[in-house]
């Protein structure tokens, strides 16, 4: 995407710092290793291990698709509440190929939790306490129906397991959201810092997507990891809480991965107070800041959008559920012909009023408010009386486009992230594996 | 659409009579009168009256959107189940233009029952019964939110129904079907006869509509006129029975327009045996060829998507039921993915898989079938052993391409048709109001 965050001039868009990548640090507890197994053929890093070196509590959400990724599957098997880490690939999306890609699971498992042991041992005051099988998870990103390098994987993985460091700069941070980009244009990073009772908390997070390239590669990796000691069961609820507004409130081309995976991990390396309850008032800092981590990087991920030159935001208003919401916002951001006329910069509005209709939800027209940024289009059911065509088509050659729409009939708002369609879509997606 | 319909060469797809247009035959009881408004300022037909001398029983189905056109609410609230007239313009979809929409249907309704009153007074034989304005219906197709232009119509009128026509041959179907276009590259026309009982009848119907190239223009109307004598309520069920394996079955952007109308108009001119029920086995033949009529339009209707070149075929074998086979060939077909994949002439496969995935239906993959054309892609949840990527490529370079997906769960198969999507599309869209 060309759009210059900088220069964004919609102030209610805040990406990251404005364009640059934050910088994250380290989450004590956690160790990372990314090098190449050369899945690409390039040498580039496309192999990345994460180690929790007393386990991490996680939490993980996956896909919708009926159809979903081996390593989606595998992780599903796992019933622990409680790991020691997790691997990921690039390049190969281990699904739809047959026996293979659980087996290789399964092998690659074996071969990590020996390799650890080793390193283990022979770490000054050695450690006792083995990695199983069963406490490694897996997440794959890649084309769909090639055969699973797990040849290529599993000799790197000595390398792989040598390559551990346990503590993480900035530099660290984006050699890792680098090393499990495809086909992104740039490595996805968020960080917060926050309080549980009185203990100083972090949130180091990365992602990789970009939709609009291909589904094959595009699946939306989130990985999330915390310092805190927060259980399992309550990362989860958590986790989904905040992915409606986040996360599945993001669409580029309205297509689903088989392999998407949003995924958090606590350490527990900072002995904050107990949380035996999500509603728990000490975590309210916490939660705010996992939402901003989890939105800045969903937000990352459709300004990478190749093609796409113009950051939509959808917000629908008072409307009379959020289900309701939700379902005229996506109406509106998935409609091929809104996202081509943003891109076109002219402000269509016949076409926002055929999304709405199409949304088959119920609309009092005379109640019916539109505007584009702060200028009103639509009002009681007609043209509104001081549009201004000419205005508008000024505000439509913004890097950062917002559609608003104000049913008026309930009190209920739901906000969706999109970006333009355009030619390059076309070109990207026509020529894509040639 | 530049597809060669003459050189189609898979044998499933047959549009009229390949690529050339149908001859429509005369509908007795049905007179036609094309004129031009001047609605677009460049003097062609854009005004369209079709009237029943003795009336017609009808039946209407309307589009599913929750913002309609102020012509669908005007014959919404007619409960006759005869009507006298049905009056057509193009260029303005009298849509969010306020009570000006209502007010403007109902004063040319009474010019019409006036105009058509003086003019039958004047025929020899003279005739009594005047057309009342609740006998009119109306069908609007053109831009959304721009004034209706009533001024303009109304002083047409007169010139609308002096030019009135009672007998329709080739040509005055050609012409009438090509005043009813907006953004169409071409006319939509098709007939069939048939028989109920030992009667002959005839079914001639056009249609307008190119979904792609805009929704505002993008309306898809269509009017099916019969001699055969059929109870409204009858026409009613045989309409919607057939609906959703035609009309509802094509899909080209996924976008849905505020003024989409399938009317079908039977003037009783042919005496056949009296229908009393839907399941009379003397409709079988009529029900046949009129499935044929509507499937035809709709075909004609994809092709003439603007920025598209290839037809696409979606058809979904034994799936559990007509609903869930339904669900998975329009996530097949309205996904971006594949039909620029299609543009590209890649059988890039795991994006069907993708598109099959995200419908969220249930779907066994070891059972699991999916080809292109005749040639097996994937089988028992793996790419098929004889699968020659090569020999597919060549297919993938046809004018009309199908996707075949057995699931093999169950009994109910499910059609849809489209296009692909084109780098013209982006830009017929894009570039469309300046």
């Amino acid at each position: 995407m060309t759009i210059n965050l900088k220069n964004l001039l919609n102030p209610k868009i805040k990406i990251s710092k404005m364009g640059d990548f934050q910088e994250l640090k380290q989450i004590n507890g956690l160790s990372i290793s990314s090098v190449s197994a050369d899945l690409y053929g390039d040498g580039r890093d496309d192999l990345t291990l994460f180690y929790f070196e007393d386990g991490a509590k996680y939490a993980a959400i996956y896909t919708k698709s009926k159809i979903v990724s081996d390593s989606i599957t595998w992780n599903r098997k796992i019933k622990n509440k409680f790991i020691k880490a997790l691997v990921v690939n690039t390049k190969n999306a281990n699904t739809f190929v047959g026996k293979q890609g659980l087996n290789s699971l399964r092998e690659l498992s074996k071969s990590l939790s020996k390799q650890l042991t080793l390193k283990l041992a022979q770490a000054p005051g050695g450690a006792s306490e083995v990695v199983g099988p069963n406490e490694v998870i897996f997440a794959s990103t890649g084309v769909i129906g090639e055969e699973f390098p797990l040849q290529k994987i599993k000799t790197t993985i000595p390398h792989l397991v040598d390559q551990l460091r346990n503590n993480q700069n900035k530099f660290i941070w984006f050699k890792t959201a680098t090393a499990i980009m495809t086909t992104d244009t740039k490595p996805k990073l968020a960080y917060e810092e926050c309080e549980i009772g009185n203990k100083k908390i972090r949130i180091s997070a990365i992602a990789k997507g970009s939709g609009m390239i291909a589904p094959n590669m595009g699946t939306m990796l989130a990985f999330i990891f915390t310092d805190a000691n927060i259980p399992s069961v309550i990362l989860k609820a958590l986790l989904s809480r905040n992915i409606s507004t986040t996360f599945n409130a993001i669409t580029v081309d309205g297509d689903t991965s088989t392999n998407d995976m949003v995924g958090i991990f606590s350490t527990s390396s900072v002995k904050n107070a107990k949380i035996y309850n999500v509603l728990d008032p000490k975590l309210k800092n916490f939660e705010k800041s996992l939402h901003n981590v989890m939105l800045n990087l969903s937000k990352q991920i459709i300004v990478d959008g190749e093609g796409a030159k113009k950051f939509i935001t959808v917000n629908i208003f008072k409307a009379k559920s959020t289900q309701g919401a939700k379902k005229i916002a996506f109406s509106i951001a998935n409609s091929p012909l809104i996202k081509t006329a943003v891109a076109g910069e002219d402000p269509n509005w016949g076409r926002i009023v055929m999304a709405i209709g199409k949304s088959e939800e119920y609309i009092d027209i005379n109640k019916l408010k539109i505007s584009l940024g702060n200028f009103t289009i639509v009002e009681n059911g007609e043209l509104a009386k001081n549009y201004d065509e000419n205005l508008v088509k000024e505000y439509m050659k913004w890097d950062s486009i917002s559609i608003n729409i104000e049913l008026n009939i309930g009190k209920s708002d739901f906000t969706v992230y999109t970006c333009d369609f355009t030619k390059d879509y076309i070109d990207i997606n026509t020529d894509y594996r040639n």
